[in-house]
């Protein structure tokens, strides 16, 4: 599979099997999240693999309220990645701060990325998410107060009715000018 | 090649041979981007191809300073892209308000990383640059005031010498756990 095909099948898949993910699966996509490039190499993140059924449905819960139920699907995955932000190096803050750019957080996305392709090639469905309370979480599993939660990532094999949709994009015309604005 | 494999040989290249980039290469590392994933679909990117080697000259000038000078490498390379910030849908904006959170730049991460790993598959070379005069480079290309510009892309073939680095990352250890923080 080439990276063009990969791109067209990774999709946000909302309905999982109840089909337990391999540990050496849930590694591979580290490893490729690890590989991440960052801004000044700093790698500013942490994953946390929340695989144990209570608490991953603990933390599922606090995805979706009754005002915001669109969530709810993550009940179903087994799995959910939490990414910390963590403190970049002195190289990177002093870049952010100079020139008012939050590099951690194109970090994250870079680093979520590589996470969510490297499961799509292993038949594993994602999806990534910005919606959830993040205080509750955090004290879910601990995580100090000043550190930020950049999104979660649902894991888990798609349920089998699951089918590869078209994507809905801006054409390139939009998106992509030669040599002017 | 897979993703891992893909991934271990993509790095940031910065040293360019003067072999000019295909137009149809150019096009298919942005077809790439275009699909990437976004917080609510919102696609908050434009992508503007400088290939014009007085333009891009006058670009990769404004990456670097005798202050600053290690972005020289960017005259070398054939072409830049520059990634505009634009404004998200509706559902991203209230989705950042609410829960403090710049969607936007983890979007533009996940898509210049699209467009990273594709070029690195035709055998392309990339580096995404966090440092520059963003002002004197709106000027240059007539990109209103009120825009940002995330990050810039140099793209161009390698030099011929150009080998393949270990990557020096935290070990697995450091960045993931199970259940806990």
């Amino acid at each position: 599979m080439n990276f063009l095909e990969l791109i067209k099948i990774r999709q946000s898949v909302r309905k999982y099997s109840d089909k337990n993910v391999e540990t050496e699966k849930i590694e591979k996509c580290i490893e490729a999240a690890r590989l991440a490039p960052s801004a000044s190499n700093a790698q500013p993140w942490k994953f946390i693999v929340v695989n144990n059924p209570e608490l991953k449905n603990k933390i599922a819960n606090d995805t979706f309220s009754t005002v915001v139920p669109f969530n709810k699907f993550t009940l179903q995955a087994p799995v959910i990645i939490v990414v910390t932000i963590e403190k970049p190096n002195v190289m990177s803050m002093i870049g952010s701060r100079l020139k008012n750019k939050e590099y951690k957080l194109i970090d994250i996305g870079i680093a979520t990325e590589h996470f969510c392709l490297q499961a799509t090639e292993l038949g594993l469905g994602t999806c990534i998410l910005g919606w959830f309370n993040e205080n509750k979480i955090k004290k879910i599993l601990n995580i100090p107060k000043k550190k930020t939660i950049g999104v979660l990532i649902t894991l888990g094999y798609p349920c089998n009715e699951y089918i590869i949709r078209d994507k809905k994009r801006k054409n390139t015309d939009e998106i992509r000018t030669y040599n002017k604005y």
